[in-house]
């Protein structure tokens, strides 16, 4: 059954929330609840191939409003962070070819053994500069999502909405947004503050909600929009204040979620949108 | 063995890292160790009294560091609200009989059912301003402690030292003052400015490790210096050039940490600041 709310034009399925679903079925699924958009996920892409993610994707008159992800780029110099790099510029060449407006990048943690922290996060900077203009010719732009805090020894060293404003700020707007998702941002006091700041760098705006207690594994730690413990209206206004008119995806890491069937989570993430995000 | 290097003039044991002692016992522990100070807790301290635990650490020659704790002061105006409050005014009776510097606060999180950050937050201020002057009479210091931002919903609305810095500055300096605790602001990018900013506000400055994987209990993700990924010297440093030369606690909420024989944990804690923390 489609849900055709009128609100639900910005809404993107980010394909991790039906993390089982192939590419095939997560398309099929947006198409039968009514979610006009999807943030794609690489690992599933790969197994059909881009080519044919770009087709059913078009096919079926769905906008693209990410790729996830690039980044892990905090390395030291060396064949690791060499590989790295080449990989982000395979990422870019695929959300290109897939329309994606941008890619989404997770920077990366402390490097095995080190405890560098203003190191690894100069590497960020360094990677941006290197990976910048690869981004602006293809029309891609680098979305740099700060992780929450309790992410930064390992998986990423950029930890609130001010530090990556302040590198990307450094960056032609075009090449260097940020990701503002709710769940890594929600309790930052300079939030309101920082989302102003923004302005058009806002690249993607993602939501899913906080969840206590949190469950064993962090990464899990996800929830959908309502069953835990963030404020999402006063959040979405301040990032449409700041100018932003994209899509807005649902991204939700949590194995509960994952275990249901995956057109009742779609049916039940329209709604949680309407009743927790929208007006 | 007493461990006589002079750098352990500073080092004061917080009784969480010994959790299973009894305040004779972690006092005792400090003497033959060589630790010439401890931060006290208060639930060890009331099953024998703050007039015995005065006497104990005082014939043992040891200073008082802190007092933990108080706070969970974020609740609507209500019975419990009040309960919270008067517990706090006891919780400073303590502090002053014991001769503690400071009340170490732990401010609450969003109340049940609630997802109103800004209106915890403001209720951190009204509470504030409620103890301050009753803290000042009795010379000890409110210490708002900035917990990290995974503890956001449950634990404290207060997550960053910048946030904490902000409400503290508009008490009197001997008032209200800061902790700065390696664990809960190690990743913040601001942090050495705020430590800065901060000058003779840092009430208390605590250490102990981050770990990962994180445990299935966030609460219990703290280790020993040099298990985990914080760098320790530099954030010392800091500490210092802003002026704070206070006692330097080891707190330490850990499983195996509590398992291990208390005599040990001492003897490891030493050597670690030496190692990991002093120049």
């Amino acid at each position: 059954m489609i849900n055709q709310d009128p609100r639900l034009a910005r809404l993107s399925l980010n394909q991790k929330t039906v993390n089982r679903c192939s590419v095939a079925e997560a398309v099929q699924g947006c198409t039968e609840v009514g979610i006009p958009a999807i943030g794609l996920w690489r690992e599933p892409v790969h197994e059909i191939g881009v080519a044919k993610t770009a087709k059913l994707v078009d096919d079926a008159g769905l906008r693209v409003s990410s790729l996830c992800r690039g980044g892990f780029f905090t390395g030291v110099e060396g064949a690791e962070r060499r590989g790295a790099m080449a990989d982000n510029r395979r990422a870019l060449d695929e959300a290109a070819e897939l329309g994606a407006p941008c890619l989404v990048l997770v920077v990366g943690g402390l490097p095995a053994g080190s405890r560098d922290l203003p190191g690894a996060r100069q590497r960020v900077v360094d990677a941006l500069a290197e990976l910048a203009p690869y981004a602006g010719e293809r029309g891609v732009r680098l979305a740099l999502e700060p992780l929450h805090p309790m992410y930064c020894a390992d998986r990423a060293v950029l930890s609130t909405l001010g530090q990556a404003l302040e590198i990307a700020e450094a960056f032609p707007v075009e090449q260097v947004g940020v990701v503002v998702d709710a769940f890594h941002v929600w309790w930052d006091p300079e939030l309101f503050t920082q989302i102003g700041r923004a302005a058009d760098r806002i690249a993607s705006f993602q939501v899913c909600d906080w969840l206590t207690p949190l469950p064993a594994d962090v990464l899990l730690g996800r929830g959908m929009m309502g069953d835990g413990h963030i404020d999402f209206r006063p959040l979405r206004a301040a990032v449409e204040r700041a100018g932003y008119r994209g899509d807005i995806e649902v991204e939700i890491f949590n194995a509960d979620v994952w275990a249901e069937e995956p057109h009742t989570v779609l049916h039940t993430m329209a709604e949680r949108y309407l009743g927790c995000v929208c007006d």
